[in-house]
């Protein structure tokens, strides 16, 4: 076999969560995975996360500093929580007699965007990453970061090691990448909110993308997308067995063939990690949305949902309301502030929200698929606060008191619970 | 004033240690202390270790996964706590309105040997560094670290920040840099271990380097050695006051004219990080010593004091013994094995050892020192176990437990004591 190069047939590109090396016990047991695929004849490639809950506790510490920390020293912050957990699994892979060496995130020659915090890769350098790989069993690349065109640390968002997962498979030109995490797969809906979800054996990486961008946390969604537009199978499995989890892949638009129900619903998500903010007495006049989103857009800030045009007290003022991430809450209220005062109005924040999504390729061509979901939310006692929708899916926004009623409704709703 | 270049007489570098930083408390008052002094017109390059015990702790958890961990990766793990403390710094600093910026030691232009956890500084490439300057008031760099030419972080050793103090200050032109520390200054003996001890205002490079070298942690040695090649006055003093520390510079050897005291010793230092080695059954035949030396110094250990010849029962058998620091004895363990092996001797380790050591320029030159020295040791007690000398110092090998009784009773006899 040739050192020079890589074989992608003896290739394979692993990823552990934080909870897969939540503590040392568990970081031997990956170390331990990580020798038998050695000894089978395999060269890893493996990215892991920072420990447990290493990356909330950076980000808390920091936020005592200060209320909005500065998002380049953040970044610099946070990084090092994977960059400790690489060293520490290449130690405890060389304990095992594997050569395993770890790099940080700029090492393996990730150039990102100068997005702090939510940086995208540019390009995955793949020079010393492959140097590395014709001396070394093991290769343990710091997820979630890279380095950005000024030479600063920068990191990927939450779930940013999936994407570096991934990355590291196109560019080295492996055809799949497996995921490892504390479920054992994908499932129609988060099984510890709906304890009769039914797992996949495959989902589409369409399906996959929506569900991952609306809350489903298995998979970041970033690295779906970046899975999909490299052709990167992805195999989600358990990181504490050696079944089968599900694997994300392109699948025939011929549902009969590929889909595991027959539910024209695939999944269900849901996902309290927005915020409604509600800018109220703001006039109806021309200009005014295009200021809103302008000024948001100006300071980063994603904008999910949208509704506008709900009259208040004053028919010649609207209401605009919007949600964001709760990370981003607090630019987003400082961003519209000018626009709000300048024009006489206030903005105020909602956090007790949720929304609820179902998702399925076939969702929009199928007649009374909405109707449906609807029907089942407003059984179950909800009220559906915006609506909004794609070819793919339909997420309403719901008071979190009422949500997760509403999930068991919807779910049972499209047939999605387990089989007795 | 041109921004395009550094103005040394308005630049300050400043190096805060562990303490300093403990918690994010003090953190705060590190950045006040600094935003005071850009008020004053000046510009900063700081740097800091890691916060308290972090350092420890990291060591602490890759010991757990290894009783020898890779070097390599050690220093990947250890780097971290710096990069975390100088996020944590520059975030609290921009909080205040400082214009400030982190910057790791590869971001920093520190390029060092390869000798991993106790690396040089070969060269710091200051471009980026006053890039950074031209545009922050203060650049905040961690400690510690650099990349070697194999593109891997690398650590200087412990108290290492020092070193990148002082080499911040002779890269950038500046005259002197200031050391932040838990003690207001450089002392006869540790004050910890001696109440009674003297601060000095002054203190030779040369002595310096002595008792740094000899267990006095307030500076690292090798800071020492650099600020002396450099011509850096290196000014000690505490993080918590504004009063003047020691300043650490060539002095004339004029001693009536330097020196704090009327003594021939400056000062006295107690190291008990080395441990003991003896090898026991090593047949008195040429080239014994120089394997073993030379296996030591294949396996990257530095040994400290030697002793040879004392006859053991068999009298054809020598004993031989040397002291190297504590980190490194199961290295020195392992290179002796096979020599010892071959030659039907053994290795065995005593821990309970301590190093007490005078220093002073005059120390060689002035008759009677030594005796003196010998003298209240034994009036304390204590056994004389090896006995190494230079021009400027004298060391003996103490039992531990006879260790603190020797201290009092040299810096004592030397009329160190503070005045009543």
């Amino acid at each position: 076999m040739s050192q020079a190069s890589v074989d992608p047939s003896s290739l394979r590109v692993w990823k552990f969560g934080g909870t897969s090396v939540g503590d040392l016990d568990r970081i031997g047991k990956v170390a331990h995975r990580i020798a038998r695929a050695v000894e089978d004849g395999h060269r890893l490639v493996v990215t892991v996360s920072a420990m447990g809950r290493t990356t909330d506790r950076l980000v808390a510490t920091a936020r005592e500093i200060s209320e909005r920390p500065n998002r380049r020293e953040l970044d610099a912050l946070m990084a090092t929580g994977e960059q400790q957990s690489v060293a520490l699994l290449a130690m405890a892979l060389l304990e095992r007699g594997v050569a395993a060496r770890s790099m940080t995130g700029a090492q393996a020659g990730f150039r990102t965007s100068d997005l702090h915090g939510e940086a995208r890769i540019l390009k995955v350098e793949t020079d010393a990453l492959e140097r590395a790989l014709a001396s070394h069993d093991c290769v343990v690349v710091a997820g979630f970061q890279g380095v950005n065109p000024n030479g600063d640390t920068a990191t990927l968002g939450r779930g940013g090691s999936d994407t570096t997962a991934v990355a590291l498979a196109a560019a080295l030109g492996a055809p799949s990448c497996e995921i490892f995490t504390d479920t054992d797969g994908i499932y129609t809906t988060d099984p510890h909110a709906v304890p009769s979800a039914t797992k996949l054996d495959q989902i589409d990486y369409e399906e996959m993308l929506e569900l991952a961008s609306l809350g489903a946390r298995v998979l970041h969604p970033r690295s779906v997308w970046y899975a999909r537009r490299y052709g990167v199978e992805v195999h989600v499995r358990s990181s504490f067995s050696f079944a089968e989890g599900t694997r994300v892949k392109h699948l025939s638009r011929d549902k009969e063939q590929s889909m595991i129900t027959e539910s024209p619903v695939t999944g269900v998500a849901l996902d309290t990690a927005h915020a409604r903010i509600n800018l109220v007495g703001v006039p109806d006049t021309p200009g005014v949305a295009s200021r809103v989103f302008e000024a948001l857009g100006n300071a980063g800030v994603s904008v999910d949902m949208i509704i506008q045009g709900v009259p208040g007290d004053d028919s010649s003022r609207q209401q605009m309301a919007f949600t964001v991430a709760e990370d981003y809450v607090n630019e987003a209220l400082e961003a519209v502030e000018d626009v709000t005062n300048a024009l006489g109005g206030q903005a105020t924040v909602s956090h007790e929200v949720a929304k609820l999504s179902i998702v399925g390729v076939a969702v929009g061509s199928t007649p009374g698929v909405a109707g449906t979901m609807f029907r089942a939310i407003s059984d179950a006692g909800a009220n559906i606060e915006m609506i909004a929708t794609s070819e793919i899916r339909v997420s309403v926004l719901l008071p979190l008191a009422q949500a997760q009623a509403a999930l068991n409704a919807v779910h049972a709703a499209f047939g999605l619970n387990q089989a007795e």
